[in-house]
């Protein structure tokens, strides 16, 4: 984006002042364009929207994405899906990461009786043990194979090592593989100008994959994709039917990167008050890594982005202190006691920090929803 | 610390295959022998402990360190202060942290009628708001000042600016200034061999701040220095009166980089399983990001120490992946299923994402205590 859409953003509080802080915002007819906005790309691409609530963790907003057409939600633990179910009123989960060990496959047992689950895993043991557990349990449970196009994080490699596990898994009783999946991050961290290359490619390799497994005649109903910034390539390539993008509901810095989406697009801030003017050139803030996580953005400088004043940079984290460089311009901008909207470099973790959301409507505060999921790490 | 004592550290959980993982184990002996070990430093040093409770956030251990002879504790934020005190049974806390904006004065004023606090704040501007609120309540509230001694963060400069400000502070009715603060954290980055003179010359700093301010007629009965790995050398400076560590009570990895305290010092681990063995020299672990924060150690290599396997490196996380590169000798260990025990590079932080921590007793888990300030950044 360029530096002048940085200066003329907004903030979505009127009064921020009011607030106790650091507190996180969120506008609701930002979140709702958001929401909107990808359903009308998984429109247009002819795949279903099955979004990943890392990003919300808010019951509510697995609601709006589910009302707004998305055919189910994506999460990685069973305590993640054990909220979306009991607190969202969510009936179709996908869980892409392994479920592994004898608690976490009690709790999915149970979970199977109040939504529909699949499980999304990589490995031989892990397929084993669900499909004993099944077998004990006369149950039947759908599996997605997760397969690595390049991210090289998880996942069975495509090509013939996908292939062969997909056929061992095929035949394991109590379990029905059902689609294979993979995550593109990879396109994430790529320099802009590649994205859009690098998006294609995987979807290509994980389509031919599944025609291999296909040609052993396996019906595999899904092929599924994930990740915001790809979500404008990766979900058109032929035979993709699925995709779960997470970010988009609220943007964060890392989006600015792409073009698309600016802070204006940015429905989730946080309010931070300035604690400390010790130099000319710098004030703290009350939220250090503690409220906006350390991860690094790959579109603005900094530990994120204050808004109105892109040359203020956010160049140190501790735990309860942001440390900002002021520029001459900025100085007397910010002085003890002011409050700002930060935009976060990665709204997911920062979000998981906190315990509940404000809801914003024409800038005034309308609503807490409580960040249900956050924290769920089993 | 000689790779030695990495590959022969033991875990404290005797059967963690049990356990639903990623979860926080404590030792309890171990933890004891941390908190007795700083009361003895203090004791040799002739200052009083009041611990950060930053590191734990927790209402038992806060009464464990009370009981070993701790006369207080450290909080930054009131949120924090308020569960220590109504949670801990504290009933004495240094908000180490300015304490700004109307909503969060209100809350404090309420939390005097049930314990001593004392705030320290290094602008007029923050005073003058805490005064005029003491004033319009007929209360008096202790400060103090806090003093950069070179960590460049938050704080008056030492000396001249210090003391301007200590003079005009003084001068406002409803506030005490009855000491000076510093937190030397410049001494727990700086090369190992060097953080003694650095404490030192932060203590001897701070010391020489406080007989300025005390020349003009102000009884200073505090003069208080913070930091675990300094906490061998600044206070022991003649006329340091406090100090407020708070990463004893656990350990991390940075602990390493002294040379004091190993592995088997560290009573805090994360019992993790391995959920995915995509390469020979790959193992995921089911603890990223959301589990181990991103804070890089200044002790250990990578993101974590996986206790007796020095050489496995946890070489990226993402929010819910821990990617660990695996070297020949270890590639047997790591199958889908098996658990260890990682030990944080960073404690606190990697506690406040987690809800509660299970103690251990002679390997079993004998109880499970809330963090109860996780989350509280307000």
């Amino acid at each position: 984006m360029a530096a002048a859409s940085l200066t003329g953003a907004r903030m979505i509080v009127a009064e921020p002042q009011l607030l106790d802080t650091p507190s996180l915002v969120v506008d609701e007819a930002l979140l709702r364009r958001n929401i909107a906005a990808m359903q009308a790309l998984a429109r247009e691409a002819g795949v279903n929207l099955r979004p990943h609530m890392k990003t919300h963790k808010t019951p509510e907003i697995a609601r709006l994405q589910i009302e707004a057409g998305a055919v189910g939600i994506t999460c990685a633990k069973v305590g993640e899906a054990e909220v979306m179910v009991d607190e969202g009123g969510v009936e179709d989960v996908l869980l892409a990461y392994p479920t592994i060990g004898e608690p976490k496959i009690r709790r999915l047992l149970a979970l199977m009786e109040r939504a529909k689950i699949t499980v999304a895993l990589d490995s031989r043991e892990a397929a084993a043990a669900l499909s004993d557990a099944m077998v004990a349990e006369a149950r039947g449970l759908d599996i997605y194979v997760e397969v690595n196009t390049g991210q090289n994080r998880a996942g069975a490699i495509a090509g013939d090592e996908a292939m062969a596990l997909a056929l061992d898994l095929a035949r394991l009783p109590g379990l029905r593989l059902t689609g294979i999946m993979t995550h593109e991050g990879q396109a994430n961290t790529a320099p802009p100008e590649t994205i859009e290359a690098i998006a294609l490619d995987a979807g290509q390799t994980l389509v031919a994959t599944a025609e291999r497994i296909r040609a052993h005649g396996i019906a595999l109903d899904h092929v599924s994709v994930g990740s915001t910034p790809a979500s404008r390539y990766t979900p058109g390539v032929a035979g993709i039917t699925e995709m779960r993008p997470g970010t988009y509901v609220f943007n964060d810095t890392t989006a600015f990167r792409y073009g698309h989406n600016g802070p204006d697009a940015c429905a989730a801030r946080f309010v931070v008050t300035v604690i400390s003017r010790p130099a000319p050139d710098r004030a703290v803030i009350d939220a250090g890594s503690k409220t906006l996580a350390l991860d690094k953005s790959h579109g603005h400088p900094g530990h994120g982005y204050i808004v109105g004043h892109p040359a203020a940079e956010i160049v140190r984290l501790s735990e309860e202190h942001g440390v900002v460089n002021l520029p001459p311009e900025d100085q007397a901008a910010f002085q003890v006691g002011d409050t700002f909207e930060v935009i976060p470099n990665h709204v997911c973790p920062a979000l998981n920090l906190m315990d509940e959301l404000l809801i914003v409507r024409d800038g005034q505060i309308v609503d807490t929803w409580r960040i249900a999921a956050r924290g769920k790490v089993r």
